[in-house]
């Protein structure tokens, strides 16, 4: 199961209501950071999302409103006393910022931050455990940056209870079945693997966008995706400033979603001028009608 | 008049409700930013403050919880278009950090950021216009810091009206008293100043005493201050932690406005454990009973 958290959903200037990019993926309670504008640690306090939980922190792009946040987090992760390594992938020279930041504020801190530089020119996974798989994917912005797109693993699969009474399989039997191999009976009978398995639930995908202009080869490297999460700048009528900033309007969100066949679109990282995102709703349900807002302080759910 | 607006009491650790230390001074509508704690700018926002109005910034101590909210302020301050150049008092090797922050993230910004290196071992006025003085005020921290004096400079004398009319002033004469001097009428009559002029009002101090153990310096430098805020990290039974770790109680706080007799304290920096600050409030109100909270949000008054 994955779930998404948005902690922020401003572009550059923050306003009162919204704050700068950064959201909160879990898949299967283990907890990703992506993105980290000024704010972010409180942000999860009110969402009483235990910081101490992160595996890991994916940074898009090194322009400050997607990456303010980090320090603080990683100065408050030291005074509650954190062990473990933190993981940052983010483009270059993050890893020149993070010396800096280290020797003026946090040289005493008691766990690692290691940097594990992502190319922004490739599309390629980055990061693997058991139950996620993390691809980078390239966008077109004004300095080198990188979506990132989270694929839930394939679950074991599960034997039917009633076949276990049914044939009487023994544990080592069931443990085959599960690892997706046919059932082999006392009497020789081959039970096709199928016929006493299901998958217990449908992997989904959630793909992370920002910042870029339109970009047909990122609709390519994320089709089917269960969830996408595209900037929206601004609206259509600014298609022009749109693409000289390296951002796309609300319009371009909703084609990439259409022609990548997301199940679900969400929209964000809405410039200031717009004091009520309505409109940048209003005109990407026109192209994708299962586009919502990506509501600060709202979790959604694939599963 | 001074006015005094909390954006931020908390300490290292900020909590859901409270940002960390940052202030605004406003003396004659000149604001003045005293500390940068994360979120700064969202919360002037929230406040109705346009940064855009900012004279200077005053940086106690190059910790992160006082620091870390001014970077995304100078950036945002570009996306607005400042020109004025903007003056930063702060400990070296703040420049340092500056030079970091323009480098990888406001290399094209349109104003200036001058750096003034506030020598922490010096009690001197570092800053001066028509309306204010501010002086830095040695503290006692883990690292170089310092508080900051604000002295409201005495006003023009205003001469009464009815003085104007008894005596049939010219402008020249008036221009003259209101300069201190003595009035000498026509027919060689002498009038002392203090008989035809007055003080349109008092000339207001303002202390921000933050971070620092108790120190009974510091009370012989603001003496008789206006109104004082100092640092109340923890209660008195924690006055062991409180000095190791270079902070105040709130009883500590309280006995320096009660030595130095401030005619008002506020008190502020909580640590989080302190989920309410009446606490805390109480300790200091038994010492010194004009104490109150800095409230986040709140604007307090000097005239």
């Amino acid at each position: 199961m994955i779930k998404v958290t948005i902690l922020g959903n401003a572009s550059a200037k923050p306003t009162v209501n919204r704050h700068p990019s950064a959201q909160i993926v879990n898949v299967n309670e283990q907890y990703y950071l992506v993105d980290a504008g000024e704010g972010v640690q409180q942000q999860m306090f009110r969402l009483g999302i235990n910081p101490l939980k992160l595996r890991g922190v994916f940074i898009s792009h090194l322009h400050g409103d997607h990456v303010f946040g980090l320090f603080p987090l990683l100065s408050t992760l030291g005074l509650y006393g954190r062990q473990t390594p933190l993981k940052v992938f983010a483009p270059h020279p993050f890893g020149e910022i993070l010396a800096h930041h280290l020797r003026y504020f946090d040289s005493q801190l008691p766990y690692e931050v290691e940097w594990v530089e992502v190319d922004t020119t490739k599309h390629r996974p980055i990061f693997e455990n058991r139950s996620v798989e993390v691809w980078s994917v390239p966008l077109r912005h004004r300095v080198p940056c990188s979506g990132y797109l989270f694929k839930e693993k394939s679950p074991e699969l599960n034997v039917e209870k009633f076949c276990i009474e049914k044939y009487g399989l023994s544990i080592a039997q069931i443990v085959a079945a599960k690892r997706g191999e046919d059932v082999v009976l006392e009497d020789g009978t081959t039970i096709p693997n199928g016929e006493v398995t299901y998958l217990p639930y449908e992997p989904q995908s959630y793909a992370y966008i920002s910042d870029t202009s339109r970009s047909a080869m990122v609709a390519r490297r994320i089709k089917g995706v269960s969830m996408l999460y595209h900037e929206a700048t601004y609206t259509a009528d600014q298609s022009r400033e749109a693409k000289a900033r390296g951002h796309s309007t609300a319009a371009d969100a909703a084609t990439i979603a259409a022609t990548t066949e997301a199940r679900r679109l969400l929209i964000g990282h809405f410039s200031s001028r717009y004091k009520d995102a309505g409109v940048l709703l209003y005109e990407a349900r026109t192209i994708f009608p299962n586009t919502d807002i990506a509501t600060e302080g709202e979790t959604y759910t694939l599963k």
